[in-house]
């Protein structure tokens, strides 16, 4: 296992993709705990909320107010998450949020045409002005996000050379108006993923952008969501979008098996135990997934937080 | 991933280690109808039950009568623990059980006390009155399961070398006594392990005795079990205990958080979708997985039985 990355960078989506699916709307403030319990266990990056349509997702309708209130935590990124250009002017007005120069794709037509009621070609076509909204902010667009790029419950199996044409048809776009891609999420939306399609399109896009960051965004609705973050890792993939206690899932997958993210803590717990740093305090992150089950209402599927870590073990770590 | 094995053997384990901790005691026929399900589901080894004290595991009190009404589907080894001579005794009385000729270790000498108020050195010391017993029976022993061999909550990591060691002192003992150790099982029983160590200790034991057939028993305590079955694979192992619907959990493992055994369908899920063969139709063993749901009357934690499978799918799979 000597090929795994040193260090693992955990960004922590439960506060949106975990929460947007919850049916109890917690309060600001409840969020703001939780945030901040995710902040405080030695997370750095922290997707907060997004500025959605609150009619479409209520549970979000708080983030402009969730980010007035939250208590930053120095060397915290707190992020969010934006689908049109209202959205990104509501998230610049608010002045509290970590902006990122985000594009954003989907893999699949008919998941595409379902989740933005536009096709992938209109997608296309709409980067021009994404990337220009972005330069008048101030930011660079650099960042592109391919949502089920390895299968959709629509459509079926993603073709890995389809996803790659999509990259590089961004990567035209985006260098016709003067940016560069440099961080790539492929998004596994519907947990179709195994091992073995994790390698191989890691594999591809390494071989053909070996300059590029990657990032997977995992659903763990088959079970194989850490298994695929191994095999990535494995790969070299340094970066993992996942959630506390296994949180959420996506209310427009199409289907109410849909599950929620890789579950943070066992992430950072595979990670620990092979000797990858995350830079998280286990134990602190598990005392956030407990109390994130709490202003949930339900049981979490996140299986560290009730199996119990092993840090009082770690003294006899080889 | 071409290191794959070609074919993985699943050993059922659900109607035994699974149901053992659940407080609903089901009826015989109830069981009948499971083992049925999942023998028809494709499963060529399924763990029905045990011989064990009725008051220590009521729900394993009436294995016997369980065996004498199965109606075997052919090419299917109906098998069963014991745990004493007296659990052999019955276990060959009833004459319908697919016997195997097993020895058994605990590597953590906490854990061993504990669990069969033994130490490791007197379990060395019963293994010739084991294995002349099978002799008796026309059984051969050829088989080794070693629990905790990755972890015990009570006494920490286990060392390799320790397992290792275990592992040439029943080979000396076999063969003292004129018997040869073919069938290993390891057992990571509270889910310590993490894919690393699956491939360390995998790699240690292959390397020295290539010519054993090793097994791998799985528990989800962490999270980790699905992905270190496909370490494990990578490392050409093909025969895993697993659960229908990651059913159980060991009621000796000293904490409540306790987890099943890695889940069947959704093994069989990462091994089909891999091209790894199971000989099992995932669909029929999903329908078993929501009978044995319905059985035990809660939520099971099994994934593919609620994201359901792709099988309608296969025709596009490259």
């Amino acid at each position: 296992m000597s090929d795994l990355p040193k260090q693992v960078e955990v960004i922590e989506v439960g506060p949106r993709d975990g929460l947007q699916i919850e049916p109890r709307i917690l309060s600001t403030a409840e969020k703001a705990r939780m945030v901040d319990a995710l902040a405080d266990s030695g997370i750095r990056q922290i997707e907060v909320g997004s500025f959605v349509n609150p009619k479409a997702v209520p549970q979000m309708a708080d983030t402009p107010e969730l980010f007035d209130q939250l208590d930053k935590r120095p060397g915290v990124r707190y992020r969010a998450l934006w689908l049109n250009p209202k959205g990104l002017e509501r998230a610049l007005a608010n002045g509290h949020v970590d902006m990122d120069g985000k594009l954003t794709l989907t893999a699949s037509e008919t998941f595409v045409k379902r989740n933005t009621n536009r096709s992938i070609d209109e997608t296309f076509e709409q980067m021009p002005d994404w990337i220009d909204s972005y330069r008048k902010a101030g930011i660079g667009a650099d960042s592109l996000g391919v949502m089920a790029a390895f299968g959709c419950n629509f459509e079926g199996y993603i073709p890995e050379q389809k996803v790659i044409d999509l990259i590089a048809r961004t990567m035209e776009i985006m260098a016709a108006n003067g940016c560069t891609l440099r961080h790539l999420s492929l998004a596994d939306t519907m947990g179709w993923g195994t091992p073995g399609q994790m390698k191989s399109m890691v594999g591809k896009v390494r071989d053909k952008w070996p300059e590029l960051h990657l990032k997977l965004h995992l659903h763990d609705t088959r079970g194989c969501a850490v298994a695929n973050a191994v095999a990535a890792m494995e790969m070299g993939v340094a970066e993992f979008d996942s959630s506390v206690g296994g949180l959420g899932g996506c209310p427009f997958a199409g289907h109410k098996g849909a599950a929620g993210n890789v579950c943070t803590e066992d992430l950072v717990f595979a990670c620990q135990e092979m000797g990858v740093d995350t830079g998280i305090d286990l134990d602190a992150l598990v005392e956030a997934a407990k109390m994130t089950e709490e202003l949930v209402g339900h049981v979490l599927p996140g299986k560290v937080m009730k199996g119990g870590t092993l840090t009082r073990w770690k003294e006899q770590r080889v």
